[in-house]
């Protein structure tokens, strides 16, 4: 007589994964296959509507606003995570860029974990260095640059004393969500020591048709005009030497065909 | 009478890939559809020899060594890739992470537009945030870190003033090819001010069947010893807040999948 199986809860699983930097096929091969199988999809704001049809058998919730930020609170956001979960769905968590580049996974990945809920990590490939390459810009480069920062330009209270140790032009400095604190950004640095010389660039919507690049200098940054057409994409800044062979790399480099085609269809 | 088409020499096209952290599957649609196209792929040292089956109908050509270093001078590898690239061929040159991030690609980038070669950049997933994330560590988490910098571990001079600058514990600490150098490091911060208990972690051949991780303080960082199975992969450190809740978190995280499955066949 064979005993009986044990009983256990229907519990689905929960996938946080990265969906890239805009274009659909920027999201990784193991990202595509969970949104294949997915039966709930939980996204903030998506570059690509073709991102949807990657996960044709889901339900799409959408939790996000522009800009890859959310808009409902966090902790309901968890909530809704465990309760589906919960019901046994398999549900994908689908985030701009990388699931733990400013993305809160942590938050909603320690929420699973505290409810007993089995989840994984897909990491996707983060904005803060796909958009810098998109537009010719290598966030390390020998002889120009061998390390980097990715910080926010929130708040002035945080990012400013980071800014304040970085020694004059020792690294390429990343910065998310900074487009509105460009020019105080700019004069902290010039402050500091670093030239106003030093090479600088604004990208705005990488690897969308909304695609705006800006290169120039830190002692112009603080005035660079984005055009209206792109101004409602999310942005960012890049500082430092290796901004200096953009153009001259770019002069090379073919367009990024899936944000074209996406412009044309 | 129509005029002739005009003659225009065979030139192929270069496509510099990212394969992102270790797994074949962690590398983007575009990277894959790029390798399913090739007929002619310069590799480095693969983490997965899956990855070979994304490009069953190219040559495969290998021109690395362990640890995603290259085995041939940077100067005849560019030549490579000029001359198959003129010999019409569609060239992938696959580099470990995301091609900008300490793989040389920005040189190989310039030389290409230099001598007049299309080629495109597909970002990848770079192993200085995935490897953290799949060992379930954010490299960002409210509260905790609001920036991360990515530095190499090479050499003191070097990286010694960029840690010296850094405010102590103001933000992640992602050490890539520093191995080597975790005692010295550690002492440097614990020099500048920061805490001894400041959590700090060893992560060595992440998403691949050789991974081993190790979580612990700035203080005990210096003595970890790897243990001999994992101690030829390539390992990187992180040091900062973020490592304190790697537990609490892995505790929900399911395996790496397909890291499993590749060491299961």
């Amino acid at each position: 007589m064979t005993s009986p199986a044990p009983v256990t809860p229907t519990v689905g699983r929960v996938s946080l994964v990265g969906a890239g930097p805009g274009s659909a096929d920027l999201i990784t091969v193991r990202g595509a296959r969970r949104l294949a199988e997915a039966e709930l999809v939980l996204y903030d704001a998506l570059a690509s509507q073709e991102m949807r049809t990657l996960a044709r058998g889901a339900r799409w919730f959408y939790v996000g606003k522009r800009a890859c930020r959310q808009s409902i609170p966090q902790d309901v956001l968890n909530r809704l995570l465990i309760r589906y979960a919960r019901r046994g769905l398999r549900v994908v968590r689908l985030k701009c860029g990388d699931p733990f580049v400013f993305g809160r996974g942590g938050e909603e990945a320690l929420a699973l974990a505290r409810a007993g809920i089995p989840f994984e990590v897909i990491p996707g490939v983060s904005t803060a260095v796909a958009a810098p390459a998109l537009a010719g810009i290598p966030v390390t480069h020998r002889g120009l640059a061998s390390s980097f920062a990715v910080i926010t330009g929130h708040h002035e209270a945080t990012y400013g004393p980071l800014l304040d140790g970085f020694v004059p032009g020792s690294l390429t400095l990343v910065v998310l969500m900074g487009m509105g604190q460009r020019a105080p950004i700019a004069a902290r640095l010039a402050a500091r020591g670093w030239s106003p010389e030093t090479p600088a660039a604004v990208i705005v919507g990488a690897a969308t048709p909304q695609s705006w690049s800006w290169t120039g200098t830190l002692a112009s940054l603080g005035a660079v005009e984005v055009p209206a057409a792109s101004s409602g994409a999310p942005g960012l800044l890049v500082i430092g030497a290796v901004v200096g062979i953009a153009a001259e790399l770019a002069a090379g480099l073919t367009v990024d065909v899936a944000a074209a085609e996406a412009a044309s269809s």
